[in-house]
């Protein structure tokens, strides 16, 4: 069973359908926000049990309820074809390379939601999952965006390349990614925090892109780093 | 007092000449990247007191010390004039109008180290200061970017435009941020992770910008919504 807490993840998850199991909701949260959030549930006949905030605590897995606490059967992912079927005229894919920060994948979920990427490619292995703080920390994100999970990220690369997707890495070294056109269907590696992008992924990649920087430590967070490299292909994208 | 923290942070604060007054450091670590971060304190004639890694727990306020721990008489604060006056022909500076988050305060002062922003303001009340978590997160930027810390945060804008600066506020409902020229000296207020920027601040700025989205959410992590502004108008400023 997998939990989705707090208020902005617990409204999304409802607007999109979710399929959720049941809701714990605070017994003693009054507030307009908390209302609307129940009068949706409640809409959807969904079975709703007010309890004190301490039961909450304890159902808590992330700390952070904000009052309310829907249970799911467990996030579902989708296939690569899934987000090429669903993708728009121009495909455009996220793959993370080993993020391990479920608050850095939560945020990267949440770049992708606001920037109409289509969908997330994620490694089985080394790799973060879709867990109650990535769905926290997304801000309810994970209930739009499709994310699949794959034994092996360049095979992924190697099947993307043949459904004529062009794959960029975005890593130190090569050329300045505001250059770039990013016209037709694009997929982009960002590497994980500690290592960057593995050797044999960015030589599969068709090219590698970089954020030019002017620092002395020239290191940005990762989803920092992955929100401008997003936002400037989207801006691209937008303008082609 | 104040402990810088990890690696980076320490190696940083070594390398920019930061005031230490005694480093921790683990007796079991052997490799070349800790070796190498002692080498640079020995140079420098620091006191270097080798702990069992049960000491270095006690003396983390992070918990994340990676076997290295710096003590400082605590974090030198600059004024708004020693920021302009190192500042670069144009100046570029950020206004932080209430981030509380150490985490994103941390993540933002590395952006702002990344492209060459003279410095950041940040207000007295309600906003997170320098401390163990932020020079943590920043790895470590808080040796390079200039910071000050003012009383309040409108005298400030009203004191930039005095001096020529021109004041863009980031939030929701602005021109787009990627249409603007950003010439001359520029300051950049990013608002609070709950309630954006104020109203007063916002009448107060010379104009607003947003960055243009199309999901359902439209809303960003802080620090991310901070790197995609600022990595925007360091591109736009190169360009001039």
């Amino acid at each position: 069973m997998l939990r989705i807490e707090g208020r902005n993840a617990v409204r999304e998850a409802l607007n999109n359908d979710v399929t959720i199991e049941r809701i714990w909701a605070s017994n003693s949260s009054k507030d307009k926000t908390f209302n609307d959030i129940i009068s949706i549930a409640k809409a959807k006949k969904l079975k709703i049990q007010f309890v004190d905030n301490i039961i909450l605590d304890k159902y808590s897995k992330t700390g952070k309820h904000q009052g309310i606490i829907a249970e799911t059967s467990g996030f579902k992912y989708s296939t690569i074809d899934e987000i090429l079927d669903a993708a728009n005229k121009d495909a455009f894919i996220l793959i993370l390379d080993g993020i391990e920060d479920p608050h850095n994948l939560g945020s990267i979920i949440r770049v992708c939601e606001c920037f109409g990427v289509d969908g997330i490619v994620i490694g089985k292995n080394r790799a973060c999952n879709v867990n109650e703080t990535v769905i926290k920390t997304s801000a309810g994100a994970t209930s739009y965006v499709k994310i699949a999970k794959v034994t092996n990220i360049n095979d992924t690369i190697k099947y993307l390349k043949e459904r004529n997707v062009w794959v960029y890495a975005c890593e130190l070294g090569g050329t300045d990614i505001a250059k770039e056109n990013f016209d037709g269907n694009v997929a982009l590696v960002i590497g994980s925090e500690g290592f960057g992008t593995s050797a044999l992924t960015l030589k599969l990649s068709d090219k590698t892109v970089s954020i030019p920087m002017c620092g002395k430590i020239n290191s940005l967070n990762a989803s920092v780093a992955a929100g401008i490299a997003i936002n400037t292909i989207y801006t691209k994208k937008k303008g082609n």
